[in-house]
């Protein structure tokens, strides 16, 4: 079976260093992503995709977020200098790194729009956003230009959480405690930021927007039933705000277009819920992802974890080349073998 | 099959009118409760539990909690109230409602111990707490004699998200925005309660303790993988508190504590997620609950939901009757019949 992991992390050397540079790279950040060699180190990175055969990665840069770490001045720099990292790693060793996801300065709009446009010309396989802009949700209208130009590209947009500690949704030291806000907060998250896409009409306005929600789709396919039959009843809750005309400005179900929405499998491994998540999303719309190098083996063990829990669930042939290469293929723009 | 129903909402008509003349109960929870007559109409709830063959209830409250709705000097009173009519309901009509729940007055702590001792001895069969309290998390200090009673008394707490919106954690518009609060932000609260439970060494001072979780866990079964190895990395990205000795104070692998909360079937009547957190908590931890009367057609709904979802698993008997009604007759002293 060919493996196409669709959503891993890894800093491009220039970028790696610039990162190290800031204040967040100063403290924990540094401290952690020096404790990660595969994460920066392309020989250390190599190696582990090499230990699985007709395995290959789609890169992405890690978080935090450009925008988070760089201001208004130097960020879009930063994101060109991460894009070409990345497509320069790709360019190189074309049989192990098959595509790369770009990210942009989402704190500058428009230099995001521009920034979207040339690496989409320039070959880039999907691009990667935060859940949110430095605590500001995605809908908000200064990021619609952005989502344009990605539904006109046809790549897909890699969600990723982001840290929730510090930003104004999750302010107090009460969520951040005993890091419960990247545990659990970080899916949730992920969960909150399709719900504003959808409600806000973003996607009405975007329908051939497609959004491949990191950690199989965070927390939306467990609460199916209130996804479904919750949101039905939108606006029992509330008088305040007009939620019944909401729904019926909609184009579908609220069910449905969380259902439209894609997932990867990285789930650290967990069988019932890649079950779960690939039930929710079906074969067509789950892509096989490691979220390599975050395991404790710092490389390969998500990796590995993923593929036996996959080859556990007594999949069809179909559905198993659908998700671990087929999917990807069609989304990145990746020729089959 | 006999079936009890662990966790479903009532109010009994004392608490209901005192309800009503909240100020909540002018507005949008006036709305909301009027419009579900089995909800406080007993006939009408007699009803729809005289639907279902074998079926029986252990009634609680509904939310808010009585904490929300009544300041210091009133709270006390009204949970008395309310948890005397619960029990009068019981007494009038054993075959239908097997057991009740008993809320406490938690923001007056000495007289919530007073509450669960008085209600434990008289043969409440649970305390259902709300999953904070005002927006202080439950491992507070000062609520630690609470769970000293309940711990003592054998008897279950039934865990219920508390509304998050107005909360300090959740203060902005940002989240009660399209009731994502209530849809997402309630099964992550469950998850976010659950881990302070843990991570605070509650747990470990009352081992005894049993905690069933609305709505099947909240996240935490689909978020299986980082509750296990994101957690086993406590510390990874924090370097302003010192998790590592925390690890190891804990009596258990993080993940253990999880694995042995108890969780509820109320998921809305989703297979798959229904699925995954059996496999989570496992058949013996488990307990049948529909959330009635919240759904749609305002009483049966989910009850028939569930049902339909449990048959179509392929569980064992075993497994099937611990679910529906041997594990509920063990924890809330229900009689077998």
């Amino acid at each position: 079976m060919r493996y196409i992991d669709a959503f891993n992390h890894f800093f491009p050397r220039r970028y790696y260093d610039a990162l190290l540079d800031t204040p967040a790279g100063a403290k924990d950040l540094g401290k952690r992503v020096r404790g990660i060699p595969a994460l920066s180190n392309l020989d250390e990175r190599l190696r582990v995709v090499d230990m699985f055969e007709n395995y290959s990665q789609v890169l992405s840069l890690g978080l935090p977020p450009v925008e988070r770490l760089w201001g208004a001045e130097k960020a879009p720099e930063m994101a060109r200098i991460g894009n070409d990292g990345l497509a320069e790693i790709v360019a190189r060793h074309p049989d192990r790194f098959v595509g790369y996801s770009a990210f942009l300065p989402m704190n500058v709009p428009e230099a995001a729009v521009k920034e979207a446009e040339r690496v989409l010309a320039d070959g880039a396989n999907a691009i990667q956003l935060a859940s949110n802009v430095n605590g500001s949700p995605l809908d908000e209208p200064q990021f619609w230009p952005i989502f344009e130009v990605i539904a006109k590209s046809g790549r897909p947009i890699l969600l990723h959480p982001a840290r929730t500690r510090d930003m104004p949704d999750y302010p107090t030291e009460k969520i951040s405690k005993y890091e419960i806000c990247s545990v659990l907060g970080w899916p949730y998250e992920t969960g909150v930021t399709l719900a504003r896409l959808v409600f806000s009409g973003l996607i009405d306005r975007y329908p051939g927007l497609k959004v491949i929600a990191h950690h199989l789709g965070g927390v939306i396919p467990y609460l199916e039933g209130r996804v479904g039959h919750s949101w039905d009843q939108l606006g029992a809750r509330t008088s305040d705000e007009d939620y019944a005309s909401l729904l019926k400005r909609l184009k579908k179900r609220p069910y449905d277009y969380f259902k439209d929405f894609y997932g990867d499998t990285a789930v650290e491994g967990a069988r019932a819920a890649t079950a779960c998540g690939i039930d929710f999303f079906g074969a067509e719309h789950v892509l096989f992802a490691s979220d390599c190098p975050f395991d404790q083996e710092k490389g390969p063990g998500y990796i590995r974890a993923t593929i036996a829990v996959l080859d556990s669930l007594g999949l069809s042939a179909q559905q198993m080349e659908s998700i671990c290469h087929r999917n990807a293929e069609r989304m990145f723009g990746i020729s089959a073998k």
